[in-house]
């Protein structure tokens, strides 16, 4: 049995690589991990060696403090790897594929799984709906950014490629299926997004371009992307979007200016709860601020599409009720214009076959658009600082030097 | 000409019914008339005999002195009538022709219209899409509780009848048609009600009860209607509804008294921004604590429906950022579980032509679900002031004693 | 162990009750099997004793000789039982657990499992997508008319009842969600029925008593159902349908006279392949009459639902064409209304849990509809005949004598 | 009042450009003008100077003397134009207004239109349900194939640019909004087509390349257009596509050495009821071949979107069944895999702004795709004729040169 190497949260503001335990087909105990799920036995699971594995914006939630995950968490649910081992019970999975990894463990098996609803899974996280690997109070699946990783239920979580020289080539876009990708999507196809839309995305992080990619993707007319970031606009600009410097004001004359009328078709938010504010506001959080932007810039009849991150408690927050989760958010507004609002975790199994043949018939360049930028595991703590200090890139981890070999 | 005799608004607490202009092919200046409608031409108008006028509960809201209504305003936005005059652009609809008529204006050629989202038409309301009959900030169009009105753009707006003594025969039931019965249908739509489903319905009120009406007809297989008004709960309870009595603590106690679990499928709010809050908060108003129980007991990838009226402006709400339509909404939970919310007026003309249908051939009595109780146009004082006391009843205005020949 | 009983299929016209092979957890050889499924290991199956097993109109195909179905079949796909054994796969369903089984045999792992598609899974039949238990060219799977069954992929597969005591009070009615009911509901929802619809049935047997139970569930205003049979239709009129006699001549007339027009909002074919004609046609098979006649009384714009079986080979057809399965359709007039026509098995997944809390909370009396009639095992030989006869019944065996000790 | 210059169907095989009369407010009778609708009254008409005006594939089934099209009709339903006057009941579209003609005349008023299904207009044909400028049997509205051309319902019917100058740069892409792109953008979205489909498009004539630019504009990884026409496979081949050329044998050999499977997730029926069969039946028509061909290299689970034109008569069919519309269909095949079907015109308007936006945005070059190729009006016998030899263009009529002063 091979060693394992990790990337491992050990308190606010610090994450480190070093040995973990390599996989077995039973949850043990361990920091983070739901008692009810000790023991927990996985013959229905394989376990990959990671390929890729990448640094997401919701890690850097955990890594900043904002949260209740414990030291010693194995981070990363964004996956790309190869089967090395497969449970008793995987049938058409099989050793040597090359697969990608929902981040939503799902176990196929569930009313929600059954409709489709792979997001909030039934019976993974002892909480509640929904789980992920690596993640605070998810269940306690360990996480992936790592040499070696679990992942259960098999047959029913993993997207095999269908040919593994071919998805080598396009390794960094394949890398991205795992959630980025798909979520972008999801936030588009909620907002109602088709060819011709207007769509003004708030974020411009790595969700907010894939996001933006996905518009175009869809056959967007104009993709507007908003942020503060200079940096992040202009990677947006340079695969076709139009941007929005949140910074300098309201969002709604500067569309005006782009559209020449201030509404857009749909919006995106690709921002959630740490959002900042506009204009004068932008150097604190305002929670709130990307929802009633939305609504102020979404025209009457349009939809919103949240796939950023609100949480049920954020102990950092700087009010009682945000701290519960509460925002004050602009309804009357939103009812007047008859906005549908569609929120949560996005089911990656809904689109990522799709988004797969897009990518390899090259139909999208989703790697470029997020500018993914592989590093080594052991530089997993640069690239979680760099990402935090706003670099527009999407680190991409390579635990075993597949990636620069496939470049 | 004959005369004109209407239900017009003198001020908080006071309504009266006196001598009103008749109406013509023409927007005439008046109370609440925006200034860039005066003199619109209206050839596409029809004219009616008000055969049947329903107090709304969203017309207490400027009974209530809650609005900028202004004094002199007619009211009235839900209206079934006989045609006696057409304009020269009418061309389908005929004299004697027996009509609902949708409370929301439309005017069939903007954008909107033809993507069917009639309630917020771009042509009839120069403030903003979306307009009504006898309403603030509407536009001006002239209310329908009289014994006349003109309702414009009659080829498109107007749904005849398809035999007059067949529908006068119902003609109760078929006055619903004109709001409530397509709003609360709308609520559970929105909300994802199908056969089978659990609703938890909010409000008692008539739009909450035709929204339980509604799911039954839709096949749901338990409906939970909630409220703080016993009298109004034994109304939902007459028809085959569950009740929750909010004033009584948690819904969700009681819900899982009746379900065997805490949660439902589907949420509608049939309230909206006048709610009182649950248990020992009742007493008080509490704008947000509809939508945040909805969140609370609807399932992980549930919908909320939300045909309740919420207000981008509230003079006599209890906090400040309540007076601007901002509430604090637990949007972290909903997001945790994944909901869809659909807000907005219910576009009526989407489903009105099939329950005219479900109506006419006795699958649905939703009069007596709504206690539809019709009283003489000179009662429309007592029947506003006995609504907002909270009686179980949809008063019906009856200008022209035709209910009354009917029954 | 205990021994077997089941009703096999011995050659055109005769089926007999004898015993037959215990189930286990391996797909062994036999009459039918498909040999890429010899030797199938089934740890994710379940055993069950079989509470209820209908004879389906489809099953009457291969006695009639129509098929190839091999001498030795074990027959029956409608199966309801108690969990007695589950492999070492299955987690969630448990022994003792009482359950409906969707007769398409779906793997809940493949891409179209995934979408929902569980009527064309991919991994189940060797020949092609779609499978079912006792049927020919469906890869072997052994029939469920018989004491014990085993249903492969039971986590995915089975619909557990909430309450088992208040399940068999309701039995009879459960027991029609493995097939008929679906069934019949997909051709409703495929031809759009819902609130308001009138709706145009083909057929008159179980499925189509269970699509005209399922149009009035959803809110149809009129349901018609036609038939040559008058037993058969005076069942359907015995619980609200309208009914036409295909045999007295042009159906259009005869919906004319009940609706007052010639044309219905939605058609479904509850028939097939082995329809007969229309007036003086009514002696022959003609094939294509449903689909031809549902394209004429179907208003343009509308949609036709098709549960009804249409075959790749019918040895039994009168020309050539039909014998490959190719009928002379009237798609100009079909094109000419922009009639959808939706063809397929029924993914029973997608309705049966919503269906059985329609049945549970007494919204539907299924059973009552199609006028359900359990009889021993060992009288299935007569079922069969008495079925194939026209009776206005839906035989469901009884093999361990629990249904009658229910009732 | 000016002039007018039309092309008129003169006989089979004729098309003539002589003088035609200058629109009034009131239909006329004339060739091919139903008795109905002798003498309507059109308040609510536009008059356009045509500024493009392409001719049709579903002309040339009149001009080939397959229809009962009498001598004399004025041909032409994809136009273009500038608002030149308006009726009195004209209220949005002004004069100097630059518009795009939905091919599907529609009153805006009737249930159908109501729904959003322009295409079968229920007030515009006094025989059945849909309409069109310059067709038999459709009403007898007067073609545009000419300088001047009335267009009933502007309000309703007529696609304003919002920009004339910026529209005048792209006019010859904007003038495929009449039809064709929408026409093969309903195809793909009527067959399912989204991000990653691959998809099957028979028929490479204008429809069929209008449709393979919209499956790449809804992101489709592989689009394949087959066809027996070199040239035209060429043109498709030109802009990314995939081809197979049917005469060379059996597409689904071909489609699995695209795709290394023999099946496509998606088809489309580009070509209708004048098919010709594949292989060595390429010489013949085959009016059922496309269906049939859809239905073998569809995947189980995929839909059929069919724009192609299928007739209700067909006097030069070359078999009594064809003759009526009635053709030999696998419908065995098609239900065995669950496909769907969906007919019919495309109902233009729930497209063409959102395809308009994608023009202007530069999002698509259809008019590239499709070959559009502006020719003075006096040349539209040149152009029907090289259009029926198989040329791969679409010809563009230019009756006020204005195409020509825009290149």
């Amino acid at each position: 049995m091979p060693g394992n190497m990790g990337v491992v949260y050990e308190g606010p503001g610090k994450v480190e690589v070093h040995e973990t335990e390599y996989p077995g087909f039973e949850l043990k105990d361990g920091p983070g991990v739901n008692p009810a799920n000790v023991g927990r036995k996985l013959p229905h699971a394989a376990i990959l060696k990671t390929v890729a594995t990448n640094i997401c914006g919701s890690d850097q939630h955990m890594v900043r403090g904002r949260t209740t995950a414990p030291q010693g968490l194995v981070l990363g649910h964004e996956i790309t790897g190869e089967v090395v081992e497969t449970g008793p019970d995987v049938e058409y999975i099989k050793t040597g594929d090359l697969v990608s990894v929902p981040f939503n463990i799902a176990c196929g098996r569930c009313r929600n799984c059954k409709e489709g609803k792979t997001g909030i899974c039934e019976n993974v996280n002892p909480d509640r709906p929904g789980s992920a690997y690596g993640y605070v109070d998810m269940g306690g699946w360990i996480g992936g950014q790592a040499q070696y990783v679990l992942v259960p239920y098999a047959d029913w979580n993993l997207l095999k490629f269908p040919d593994k020289d071919r998805a080598m080539e396009k390794i960094l876009d394949l890398a991205m299926l795992a959630d980025i990708f798909p979520t972008g999507f999801h936030g588009c196809v909620s907002a109602g997004v088709g060819p011709g839309s207007s769509v003004y995305i708030a974020g411009a992080g790595p969700v907010g371009l894939a996001a933006a990619a996905s518009a175009l993707l869809l056959g967007a007319a104009v993709v507007i992307v908003a942020d503060l970031n200079k940096e992040r606009l202009d990677q947006a600009h340079s695969f076709g979007c139009e941007t929005v410097n949140v910074a300098l004001g309201d969002p709604k004359d500067q569309i005006e200016h782009i559209l020449g009328e201030p509404e857009v078709d749909c919006g995106v938010d690709a921002v959630g709860f740490e959002a900042r504010g506009h204009g004068r506001e932008s150097e604190t959080e305002h929670p709130a601020t990307v929802l009633n932007t939305l609504m102020d810039v979404t025209r009457a009849g349009g939809a919103l599409g949240i796939p950023g991150l609100y949480v049920t408690g954020d102990p950092g927050a700087s009010d009682e009720a945000a701290r519960h989760g509460s925002l004050s958010i602009r309804i009357g507004l939103g009812w007047a214009k008859s906005h549908s609002l569609v929120t949560g975790q996005c089911p990656v199994m809904r689109y990522n076959r799709q988004l797969m043949q897009a990518i390899l018939h090259d139909r999208v360049q989703i790697a470029k658009a997020v500018n993914a930028t592989p590093i080594p595991l052991d530089q997993a703590p640069r690239g979680y600082h760099e990402f935090d200090e706003g670099a527009a890139r999407k680190y991409v981890l390579d635990p075993h030097g597949m990636l620069a070999s496939a470049a």
